[in-house]
């Protein structure tokens, strides 16, 4: 296949696809609300024919979409007019739609299909295909499935359903195209034009000896470049990128951007050509983790259907709201110790929460920076004392640049001298806790092999909010003979 | 080119590289303190040796490093070791590297690099890429740059650094190869292997009139599968996904996404070629904006180098801490207003943060759903309105259960009925203050046509903050009769 969409001339607006579809809709909707409403039966009839049209050039339109747009469009619409426009995709197209949709609208349409329907689907699909659908497939379904594919396709799809997540085997594919090293570049085109197309990203053939074992890559550039009688073996690109099946997608992400890869052979620890690694694998993926991480730093679990319903919206957003329950609490009990202190200056009630803003604020400064410069390799045992002398002197200055701004703007408010020092005192040292735990924190979790990334954001700022509390109130209790 | 790097067997791992250089680097540090210590000048011969043994083998190590991964070891290393390494990397590899490394560490290389050396750099660079570089260079390094340049590539160095930075004519590169429509396949492979090799990522050929307008364009696996004897216009595709330069490179980037491609045509108003996107340009595009989504998230103004100076990195955090300490003094004198109920009640004060806090994980929640509905171009004006019906009954559902909740808390604390109720009262209120601007802010955003990414979590802080102070304290203060 080509990869280039037959449809669209310039490239085609997501809401410019939405605007027609939902104009359709509309119309459609319109008429059916007629039609609800009089019951007289001649009027019926004809608004019955009207609103048949509208749905036959939604029909249409929908079928000149890539699916990747039809997919869009989807999760552009509620769950009624979405299962609407479903019903009219043609169902040879559903296994391809159901790729391309969020996880969370997949699981909205697959419900609405029945298991003969979804069998159909998955069966128009390729191996890594279904694995990639498998998790939302019902069991029996998948049951179905391999029954109904052969000894190879069989073995793919179990192994493919074995790799984990993030790793290079659930991303490959098995659109391989293998040549031999040992016949002619004449021949290897010869053999190509017999299989008539060739799978899309294909940038390379890949050169296996007669055991499956790689030996080298033959770049399409090299076969229509070079002269037809020279051997594979004496063209091909012996040194090649490669990856193992259990190679972590993330690193195999960055070897795609630092290389400029299109794609590249995955083998196993005996150099056999299992699958191959895709650009377009790799490009959903980086989107996809990006996307993960946007939604772990807000506190959601997983991506939402902006149309779920209200309790499915409830539950994914359950679990951070506790946990951030839990530090509140803490908090709350941290200064419910000063409760004295604050019952003699009540002033300090209404200057707390800066102290811990501005903490969490650069806590969450220093602990971004420091996810990205691990993900990134960035950090060795060398380097992270640097690191830390680092931070802390840039809270340190921030601590006395601020940290006077606030001091001033207390003293100013209250006129006690004394209040703004404890202030600045305070402000500087919840600065210096935030740097240090910013740093620290997502280190450790580094080193016993968690995702720094997850949860780092409300883990500071609990330390910082509670810490802060404690800071402050607790030099405004030592100094309370200066406050009074 | 290839694009496969003829050095790496497996893909390279960021870590070992970094070991490798670090532990040369180690070595060659603990000699030069040898030296340094022991003044004897027998000593000093032979350990100079030693000294220049060691740098002669990071030489080597980094003669065989990708560029790529060169950019990644220099960004891992403090300032004085990375000019070190900077020294020993060949001047002819300089550019290549520049463009790798991110904007902080590049600005740091290319100030230890004078005029000369910096125009030899350049000029091993293609147009685009130096057009890329431009920012970073002086200005009289540019003006030496275009006067060293023939008139086309001068006048598209001038155009390549007119376009805005998140336009497709920013990302575009000049590498197309075209062909005629009227000759046959066999014509245009023998054009081909004139030119030896293709540019990077060169999966189609671009197709075009004699004015340069874009006819088609023609897949090299079309090239290579279809009759030599057919002509271009027959095999060619002719409906091809194109791109204009003033295009928004986000839209390029989810079209490349969409439809799987690997290059594309960039054409102006009148459909005439003027450049080529590729999905590496894009790859790179997509990472270097999910990162300044998390930077900007975080507060960072832009991407920091890990090692830049303790003042730089003050200057970098400086904008957001900013805006952060106003809307702290601003919830700090909304606190202020009740100091009389809080002086009565100074339990008041203990519980206000959880308010605020928990108002605030959920603000950023549906913020963070919305900002993605509107890049994803799911929301449009037909469901807008669904949209805020469901966030405000997530809202409510969530202010019942964990209203309840800390209701509960704070009777269990102090035992007062009264006072959980205000609890419960002032949490579903701030939740649903927060689903209300948590939906509003960033679609007010996007009408206004701001990015509504940018500062949406300060803002929603901001709100639920100094809202939930006012709310818990203002309930507190109107049923103070019963919680005294």
């Amino acid at each position: 296949m080509d990869d280039t969409p037959e449809k669209s001339k310039a490239h085609d607006n997501i809401e410019d696809n939405l605007d027609q579809v939902v104009s359709l809709l509309r119309k459609h909707h319109l008429v059916a609300n007629l039609v609800h409403k009089q019951d007289m039966p001649h009027h019926d009839l004809v608004e019955g024919l009207v609103h048949k049209q509208h749905l036959a050039e939604l029909h249409t339109v929908l079928d000149d979409m890539h699916p990747a747009d039809v997919a869009r469009v989807l999760e552009a619409l509620p769950l009624g007019d979405r299962l609407l426009v479903w019903d009219l995709v043609k169902a040879e197209r559903d296994g391809e739609i159901l790729l391309e949709v969020s996880d969370a609208v997949r699981e909205s349409l697959i419900k609405s299909m029945d298991s003969d329907e979804l069998l159909a689907a998955a069966e128009t699909l390729d191996t890594d295909e279904i694995a990639d659908l498998a998790p939302d497939l019902p069991q029996d379904v998948i049951q179905d499935l391999l029954e109904s594919l052969d000894a190879q396709k069989r073995a793919r799809l179990q192994s493919a359903l074995s790799y984990p997540e993030d790793s290079v085997g659930a991303l490959m594919d098995y659109d391989m195209v293998t040549i031999r090293a040992d016949v002619t570049l004449e021949v290897a085109l010869r053999y190509l034009r017999r299989l008539k197309e060739l799978p899309d990203q294909t940038d390379k053939l890949f050169v296996v000896d007669r055991d499956g074992a790689l030996r080298g890559v033959m770049p399409l550039q090299r076969l229509l470049l070079q002269d037809p009688e020279a051997k594979v073996a004496d063209v091909m690109a012996e040194e090649v990128v490669t990856f193992r099946p259990q190679d972590d997608a993330t690193d195999a992400a960055q070897a795609f951007e630092r290389y400029d890869l299109v794609s590249a052979p995955v083998v196993d620890a005996r150099n056999r050509l299992v699958g191959r690694l895709t650009v377009n694998a790799v490009v959903d993926y980086i989107r996809q983790e990006s996307d993960s991480d946007m939604l772990s730093i807000a506190g959601l679990r997983e991506d939402e259907d902006i149309f779920s319903s209200v309790w499915k919206s409830v539950q994914n957003r359950w679990a951070w709201l506790a946990i951030n329950l839990v530090t509140a609490f803490i908090a709350s009990r941290v200064i419910g110790m000063f409760e004295n202190t604050i019952g003699k200056l009540v002033a300090l009630a209404a200057l707390m929460p800066i102290i811990a803003g501005i903490g969490g604020n650069s806590g969450n400064q220093t602990i971004t920076m420091i996810v990205r410069a691990l993900a990134l390799g960035q950090i060795h045992p060398d380097n992270a004392r640097k690191l830390f002398t680092k931070e802390i002197s840039v809270a340190a200055l921030n601590g006395l640049i601020w940290g006077s701004m606030v001091g001033l703007f207390a003293y100013l408010l209250y006129g006690k001298p004394a209040l703004g020092l404890v202030m600045m005192g305070a402000m500087t040292l919840n600065l210096l806790l935030a740097a240090v735990m910013g740093v620290s924190i997502p280190m450790l979790m580094h080193k016993f092999g968690r995702d720094p990334a997850v949860g780092s954001s409300v883990l500071i700022t609990a330390v910082t909010d509670s810490g802060g509390f404690f800071i402050f109130l607790g030099l405004a209790t030592l100094f309370m003979a200066y406050l009074g």
